[in-house]
């Protein structure tokens, strides 16, 4: 049983809030078939790097469970392949899959037995998500002053997480320790996960929120006190590149140019050694008609050419530091990475 | 009579092509009260700063019939604050003012003869305008070579201007004179001018056009081969500063990080020398659902704090040239600009 507002599981079906529709609209999607956990994970009814690794572990379950009568390594890694191909680019999705198969190749039994042990690795995963992002903000608060004001940029908070948040989980945190934040979050072009999803979920923590068009960053930076930058990150490679929602990159820029500290909150599963550096990290483009049109709305003439990345590459060194729940790395990163996901102490 | 896409003039009533509708809809906006023409320009009817000060002159010749009875210079100064109150950030608007009022000020006579020559005056800004901008397009056009990818950022077109552009000027002078250039366009947050104006005018120039979101310049300049930025401008302090619509400023630093050229391309009325530097420009902020809503549909929660400035500054170092109808300046820009608004020579 997992019940929160981003998803709810009773070990049969995955509920789903549909990110798309907030904040006008609080809808869930019910998913009861891998295929339907498939396509809310392509279609962004569920986003947001951690979030997505414990929807596709909950649908891996649901797959088992499909094929209960020919529980095969065959059948399963089918079901593990349609649920990684939904987006390339947050590793947590690849991560999340690849520790249900493991567990499934370990499991011996009838299949009642191997689906409730593999329901129990799931739910694992996303209770362990919610301790893992509590000890990041533990780390990450200890950086922001009382009266701190930050930039944030999409939306690494509970909705993007299976609670509590990675970025937004830091200001949660310092909240919590009765210190008093201002933030300014960007809309967060195209899919306006700021706008809609940061912004609701900041006024909700009682923090001063003050929603910037993405472009406005700079110019806020260079005029008012912006004190850091917090983003979560999608992937992050064996040197500390991250690959973060698209944008990240142009706000490290300018925190860099503005002495802005720029801080990245990421689970150690969102680290992906074989990965050496950012550019080699796939990015994923995403339809036209989020750039040209909006909830509906058209806004570009017919027939314009788009690109539309979904995601880009922070350079590491324009990220001051990387806060894990295992503590928090300083640049150069590469030796620290290694070593701490080997299980290291971080230092 | 002037008769442009932009605006049409016959001596009576000023026709401004409704921006804040295309490219969906062609429709005209017709104004025969100098109210009407104040009321365009603040509600961005008409935008840009070359167009914004032709459509100022008009609106003046319009106010002087208005006064025809007792054309006096309090009742003229009195048009001409109504006219420059309706935007402070684009120097042109003033400029237009202060050339027609001076004009208005060494003209004796009845005041038929009086409003004809006001008439004249006003019709000499609007075709001088279009000179200009293809002079300038003349000059830019020898920095893109056959085959150049550039970027820009909301609309310095046509549409900006009475005619030909400013940064699309140098792109129409470029694909006049046989070269193929392709261009990635900012979409420029949150009014869409680059999705809604520039996209439908570099398409019908033939130019390869590229939507993207403000956010992707970045991501664009690391991944693919981009040669310039260009850009117009709203006012250019004598250090060089240049404030131009918000978003303009990350623009430049991450072509300088790239070594991608910024140009900017103004005309010489968007220079001005009594601000010393960017900062002291007075950036207007615009109201708050034009970043809480996308042509009527809501993105954001209700009651969140927003912050709109519609322009930034880029700082004078980030920009490879200034290109004016009188030849190109390079940084520094300081004691080259103070020669050139003398009328001395380009060096």
């Amino acid at each position: 049983m997992i019940s929160t507002v981003t998803m709810k599981w009773d070990g049969k079906a995955l509920e789903l809030i549909d990110q798309r529709k907030l904040p006008q609209t609080e809808e869930y999607v019910r998913c009861t078939t891998s295929d339907c956990v498939a396509a809310a994970i392509k279609d962004m009814v569920v986003r947001g790097a951690p979030a997505i690794g414990a929807a596709a572990a909950f649908g891996y379950v649901i797959g088992a469970m499909e094929n209960s009568k020919n529980l095969t390594e065959e059948r399963m890694n089918a079901i593990k392949g349609k649920l990684a191909k939904t987006r390339p680019t947050a590793v947590n999705l690849f991560w999340a899959l690849d520790r249900m198969h493991s567990k499934f190749i370990s499991l011996k039994g009838k299949p009642d037995f191997m689906i409730d042990k593999l329901n129990q690795e799931a739910e694992k995963i996303a209770v362990e998500d919610i301790e893992v992002n509590k000890k990041m903000g533990e780390y990450g608060q200890t950086l922001l002053s009382n009266d701190a004001t930050v930039i944030t940029h999409c939306n690494a908070g509970a909705l993007a997480t299976v609670d509590y948040g990675t970025a937004l989980g830091m200001i949660h945190a310092a909240v919590d320790h009765g210190k008093h934040l201002s933030a300014y979050v960007d809309e967060t072009r195209p899919y306006l996960q700021g706008a809609r999803l940061t912004a609701w979920e900041l006024m909700k923590l009682g923090v001063k929120t003050t929603l910037i068009c993405d472009n406005m960053a700079g110019w806020v930076m260079k005029t008012k006190k912006i004190d850091a930058v917090i983003v979560g990150a999608d992937r992050i490679a064996a040197n500390g590149d991250v690959a973060n929602k698209i944008g990240t990159y142009s706000l490290a820029l300018l925190a860099k140019r503005h002495n802005v500290k720029f801080y990245v909150v990421a689970p150690l599963s969102t680290i992906d050694v074989k990965i050496k550096s950012g550019l080699e990290i796939p990015i994923e483009e995403r339809a036209h008609d989020e750039v040209t049109s909006i909830r509906g709305v058209k806004i570009a003439p017919e027939n314009v050419g788009v690109y539309n990345p979904a995601f880009d590459v922070t350079d590491s060194d324009l990220i001051d530091a990387i806060i894990t729940e295992r503590g928090m790395l300083t640049y150069p990163y590469e030796t620290k990475i290694a070593n701490i996901v080997k299980g290291g102490a971080v230092h």
